[in-house]
């Protein structure tokens, strides 16, 4: 599966804890569009439901916890997102769900490209078949 | 001073609220570096006390807030950073200190650069000379 959890280089000391990622070490792309989701009330909400077929991102919670299952058509992995340093990078043709927010979460996601909807599959039907080409 | 609040828009809904700053719209320059500073432990620590030769940045408080005083050589502002949707925008030449975190302030700071230690002015009297060439 075209995806790996990878760690932010972290700088702790008494002022607090400084993070980082940069281009070309943890970060794989120039950011063109970042979103991020918050304020999720219930650890019932599932999100996502949809892959991409050119997008790259990065994912990360800034606070608190969100598990991502990210599914290639030929397996399926959950990756828990619990500490900020923790990032997930996802690569295209990938169907994602996000669910297990903690009232705290921050998801924050940084993308390789600006929106397109057309770079969208929302039907796992559609996804599933996707792969078949 | 080239430095302005920019609102990212904001999608709330049942499953929560999922913020977007995109390039050319809320995100002026793509991003080649993120660092995010959180756990700061006291609202006395004050962090930042240096300029940029070249850079730009946009920050945002994912959670939590912290203020950011700016200082441009002529005039001195602060803008607090309080809501996860609220974004600034800072140029370069300008120095900045940041302050007054709250226990859960995440610091997310995007910036149009890889690092380049020599594009830093560390030094407020030498920031000062800057402004007079």
């Amino acid at each position: 599966m075209d995806a790996k959890i990878v760690m932010m280089r972290s700088f702790p000391d008494k002022r607090g804890t400084l993070s980082v990622g940069e281009l070309g070490k943890e970060m794989p792309f120039p950011v063109k569009r970042i979103y991020y989701i918050y304020g999720v009330p219930s650890k019932d909400i599932r999100r996502g439901y949809h892959s991409h077929k050119a997008l790259r991102q990065l994912c990360l919670c800034t606070s608190g916890s969100c598990t991502m299952m990210l599914d290639d058509g030929k397996e399926r992995c959950d990756f828990v997102l619990d500490s900020p340093d923790k990032a997930l990078y996802i690569g295209p043709g990938i169907w994602r769900e996000m669910y297990d927010f903690s009232e705290d979460a921050v998801l924050m996601v940084l993308a390789s490209e600006e929106y397109s909807e057309d770079d969208y599959i929302r039907d796992y039907d559609e996804f599933i078949e996707s792969k078949r080409d």
